[in-house]
């Protein structure tokens, strides 16, 4: 990928990019559960192993959050931000102290807004995945890309 | 609702539940968009102006986090806990500094498992309004729930 800042006209079906990655560990998963999920599974290691999880994970919000922190620190370089309206998330499996996050985007869809001729929304597919391959969070999210400025 | 530990036994289609308030502020939305979404839109009143949203937002994942707490805190007193697997989420205008949060929880489906007769699957809807009635997240998720344990 181009480190350019890329408009809705730069982007086609299929492109992809691989972000950095971000290690996750116990202190990072106990506070954030802290601030915005406290339950025993993301709060307390030894709590954990007796719940569903069967050790920490961390929330799937947090998940969700750090992958955002890579797409923007290092995904496709949007020229106006990543600006998203929502979209489709699952978590196939947790996210575990020490896991090796990454984000692995792809463009599915490209489509110019009918009504507003400057913008467009863009279908992403994004893909968290760890070190071993395990996909922790499975994405589709609809974002608004806007259209290259004229003269730009 | 009963502030009992509900299990899957005791949900039922149409059930609801309305979180306390949570008045999110300018500081909180910083922070968060300095960890996990630093786009200037989320992190700098004055950069805000001149950007999509015209103003300084809270990050949609910062909207989904204090969502979680509310529900997590306030919301369903699941009896093992809020589990999501994952669910569909849109942002149809963004959180504001000054809004105070809230959370409907709506019980859409009760599913039990086939496979695992200890537990089954619940839709939730989980709307995020401010003090105008203004919808700021609008999630629909399958939540984990188990069953009551036998002798329980």
């Amino acid at each position: 990928m181009t480190a350019s800042p890329l408009y809705l006209d730069d982007l086609t079906v299929g492109d992809t990019a691989l972000t950095d990655t971000h290690t996750i560990d116990e202190q990072q998963i106990v506070e954030f559960a802290t601030g915005f999920d406290p339950q025993p599974f993301h709060l307390d290691r030894e709590a954990a192993e007796g719940t569903f999880f069967r050790g920490l994970a961390a929330s799937g919000w947090h998940t969700a959050a750090v992958t955002m922190r890579l797409m923007v620190t290092s995904g496709l370089p949007l020229a106006d931000g990543i600006i998203g309206a929502g979209g489709e998330i699952s978590w196939p499996r947790p996210t575990r102290p020490g896991d090796v996050m990454q984000v692995r985007m792809t463009v599915l869809e490209v489509r110019p807004s009918r009504s507003k001729p400057d913008q467009g929304l863009v279908t992403v597919e994004a893909d968290t995945f760890n070190q071993d391959g395990d996909v922790l969070q499975h994405l589709v999210t609809k974002v608004l890309v806007f259209r290259r400025p004229t003269g730009a």
